[in-house]
């Protein structure tokens, strides 16, 4: 069998050439050595199989990354995020799982991670129900969560990545009060995730210090594992909001996407925003300025929050002393056009 | 070194539970059966390394998938589709590159691919340059390419899956001059990609067989690598398109982001859709019923086509003899609100 020693013989190139070659390092390589060394490999038959490789250094250059999925945007774009700074940073690759944010699917494919000897793992989908994630820490498996707290109490053994999210929903209540509007709704999917319940919490306790009448208005069934039923489920709850609590004047969203399809279906219904209703959302993203009203936002900083979390995890993977961690980041207010002051006159 | 045999004697379970454990079939299992494998590989020490599998089988149950940037929601919602078919239908998974249409970046992760010893890869940025694309499959590798025709003349050696993309431009043209337009724009993001091409003729012939002017209006530039900053092109071209073509009525968009974008850059101009101006967007996907109006499409079958591409690349994974083909989906026209019959009155 070839061994790299003759592929670079026979490309008349270095060895430690070679060996950028086959770990991807040829940025500064002109294409025509990158080509003769790729053609001395084809020649020869040289297969760099990433067993033998993985035998001798004894992990893999792999991370496995689950998410509710990529078809919700924002969970698209970190994805891309994370992604890139794994691979430019570290020269490590993603296994990428949707999981709908289902327990079951999420063990499966960290079973599978564990059978490649995968021993990196970022999770996004802050479900109450991590005992899955604590079995992988507990066989060896360096796991970053988002979007969650750890539990009081006990010495964490996984790490947490996340946003203030207590804080994120009182800085949307608080900008709305600050506008002069008190009767205000938070409007969220079905289903409390970690991250919501703490959400809907600093809406609830900021609005409610400042005197304003409060409601949660909730969807009633799942719209999609992912949420990414938009359409239906901005329905939905403008019907809801229109039906149950005319009166208010404020609305905080659970996220980004659902931002964009409330003021949509208010919008199908004859209201516009910010003109009968003011809109803030959390999770802000780049569709917030592709609409119109472009939208006001809670942003989470994803860029920042991305590279932590493969750091993180980067870190524990080479180290296994290391121990976990709980990394908080601030949300911030973005301001464009879906707030003004409550309206004076009657809904039309 | 511990067995699986060590590992089921321990758990007290056969050789092929702990099997389907370690290839992720749990689904059939019960949380406590799995629990127990689980610990009995944890008490031995049992490493099921990818290493020792890879070696033994002689090939990975891995794909790549190289996408511009799952932040464009297009392609987070087709990546998630991928993975989805290629996890639950071949117990596959993917590493995912987002390479922002840099074919350099493309190459080396190519090389990386290479280097693990995957031999599966799904392409899906229509570059007009493939050379490292028929590279990769000379070497051995199973490509499919998404969104561009195979050269004619040539024997193919890697797969093409792709739309009717000439038939997307042609069918958005002759919806809009059916409504009555006779003045139609195609605007377009910065570059042209193989599938941009196609959609652009598809367009100007349709339009032109029944009389219709027409003008195809594009960016000056790139509004990052895969076209994601939405607010700034759609902004842009909204003005380009005021500025100078203000006669045109019915507008084709390249993608449905654009579509979206488009709109709501008109809207904060003064102008509705589709008082003012009809859009159609090819490239449906569920953003494009998030937004009010909600966007008269060309569909793209996403879901057929994930499937058909994971089919694609695995059965030639699996049989070096098969040869390349291409598969060609039709596009179908989804109405919704976007078009009208051309306004009669002045611009404001």
């Amino acid at each position: 069998m070839a061994t790299i020693r003759d592929v670079a013989n026979r490309a008349q190139v270095s060895n430690s050439t070679v060996s950028n070659v086959l770990n991807g390092r040829t940025s500064r390589m002109t294409s025509e050595t990158l080509a003769r060394v790729q053609q001395a490999m084809a020649e020869l038959g040289y297969n760099p199989s990433f067993a033998a490789r993985s035998l001798k250094t004894g992990q893999s250059a792999l991370l496995g990354l689950l998410v509710p999925s990529t078809a919700n945007p924002w969970f698209g774009e970190i994805a891309a995020r994370i992604e890139q700074v794994a691979r430019d940073k570290y020269d490590c690759h993603i296994l990428l799982g949707n999981t709908q944010r289902d327990v079951q699917s999420e063990a499966r494919f960290i079973g599978s991670l564990q059978s490649f000897g995968v021993r990196g793992l970022i999770v996004m989908s802050a479900l109450a129900d991590e005992s899955h994630l604590l079995n992988a820490a507990r066989q060896g498996m360096a796991v970053v969560s988002y979007d969650r707290r750890a539990a009081g109490g006990v010495a964490p053994i996984i790490d947490h990545v996340t946003v203030d999210n207590h804080k994120a929903g009182t800085l949307a209540a608080l900008h709305l009060v600050a506008k002069g509007h008190t009767r205000l709704a938070f409007v969220s999917a079905f289903g409390r995730t970690v991250n919501r319940v703490e959400r809907i919490s600093g809406f609830l306790e900021a609005a409610s210090a400042h005197g304003a009448e409060t409601v949660v208005v909730e969807a009633d069934s799942s719209h999609g594992f992912a949420d990414d039923q938009w359409a239906a489920l901005g329905s939905e709850l403008a019907g809801k909001l229109l039906r149950e609590h005319p009166d208010v004047t404020g609305i905080v969203t659970v996220n980004g996407t659902l931002a964009i399809s409330l003021t949509s279906a208010l919008r199908d219904r004859g209201f516009e925003v910010p003109r009968d209703f003011s809109v803030v959302g959390i999770d802000d993203m780049p569709l917030s300025t592709m609409v119109s009203p472009a939208m006001t936002s809670i942003r989470i900083p994803t860029g920042v929050i991305a590279e932590s979390m493969v750091d993180r995890v980067m870190a524990r993977c080479a180290s296994n002393d290391l121990p976990p961690g709980e990394t908080v980041f601030e949300p911030t207010l973005i301001e464009r056009r879906s707030v003004a002051a409550p309206r004076a006159h009657s809904l039309p």
